[in-house]
């Protein structure tokens, strides 16, 4: 936040998370794996992957963002909320820190996403606007949505089964981006070249994959008590 | 967090209470009613009451420490867990603006809690350093082990029914500081001058009442699942 990567509501928002992990048990269960299987199937089968970044996100895995980006061929574009011309630099220099080698939606913002108001509309024409799959994380639910409407394949990483985000994704991985950014590098990598990749796809559901984590954490406050 | 009243460590911890108060509908539940009604009584029979504020809840609710401060006849007393002489200063302010008459814990903390270290140790000698019972609300779990250490009985307020300061407080209200402040103000009203105040604390177990939040809790995911 002192550097302007992460915005001061980036904290809070980072904070309702930290509550969910530890009801998750700070580790990566069964559902999340679930997930993050089928996200890598959709990234390996999709003709244009964009990693959409903000301000939490580059704070907490820009390594991450930069290696996944490299396995996948997926763009990078930064995407911020609050975009004010110091966080964009902020974040854009937090990336490419990282080695991320090309990061757009800082000076080629100029498309628009429909349904959203103001500089949170803005998207890059070869980024976001032209992606037919978008991986994105600790995301607000209305650019979660709008970018559903547009016809977007959405993979969300979100510690909150039941937030906005993570009830319109197509495929939510309900996991700590810090855990769940390596796992889903690792098993693109292993999945890679595989014929059943689209079956995989097919056999997946996320509302059933939702409930299951929801149903764990219920669980697990009921041994606790 | 502008006005120096909260740090920005402050907002990742409102940030995870946020989470907590989704879960808990975001209302007043029945143990926190059961809590509250054991907290009046155990407030109506203290001989030295103080109400312990930090920034978090100097920036939620001033006004509602003011009015516990006038029906309870307790003390107010500043306590920062990261004490600068700006944040000592801005809530202090925000204290005095709220109606507060008089904040101790700002010039004369001079005595100290065991088991604590650096600047989180000093109190006031005629508030936390001298009550039989203390009010705190959004607390770190080390110092409310050290209060209760020191033998203090401790009434918090915390939406986490898991936190250290939940799972060691005498009495837990497990709501949001915005409810509970005023529905103890009113308690406290309500039961003054009743005869069987040691009673309903003799009947009170807080463990038990944990129980039922994280019950609560654990029914309520069950059922959005």
């Amino acid at each position: 936040m002192r550097r302007n990567v992460v915005a001061p509501e980036g904290l809070i928002a980072h904070g309702r998370g930290e509550c969910f992990d530890y009801l998750l048990g700070e580790r990566t269960n069964h559902f999340a794996l679930k997930a993050v299987e089928a996200a890598a199937a959709l990234i390996l089968t999709s003709r244009h992957p964009v990693i959409s970044v903000n301000g939490n996100v580059a704070a907490l895995v820009p390594e991450e963002v930069a290696r996944l980006s490299e396995v996948s061929g997926a763009k990078v574009e930064v995407n911020l909320f609050y975009r004010t011309p110091e966080r964009e630099m902020a974040v854009y220099e937090a990336l490419k820190r990282a080695g991320v080698r090309e990061v757009l939606g800082v000076n080629d913002a100029t498309e628009t996403i429909p349904e959203l108001f103001s500089e949170r509309r803005r998207v890059s024409k070869e980024g976001i606007y032209s992606a037919d799959v978008i991986l994105l994380a600790l995301e607000d639910g209305d650019r979660t949505e709008a970018l559903v409407k547009m016809g977007k394949k959405v993979i969300s990483v979100d510690l909150n089964p039941l937030s906005r985000t993570s009830q319109t994704s197509t495929i939510t991985i309900v996991d700590n981006a810090t855990r769940a950014f390596p796992t889903l590098v690792k098993a693109i990598n292993s999945m890679r070249g595989r014929q059943d990749l689209e079956e995989v796809l097919r056999n997946y559901n996320n509302r059933s994959t939702l409930g299951e984590a929801l149903r764990f954490i219920s669980g697990r406050l009921l041994e606790l008590s």
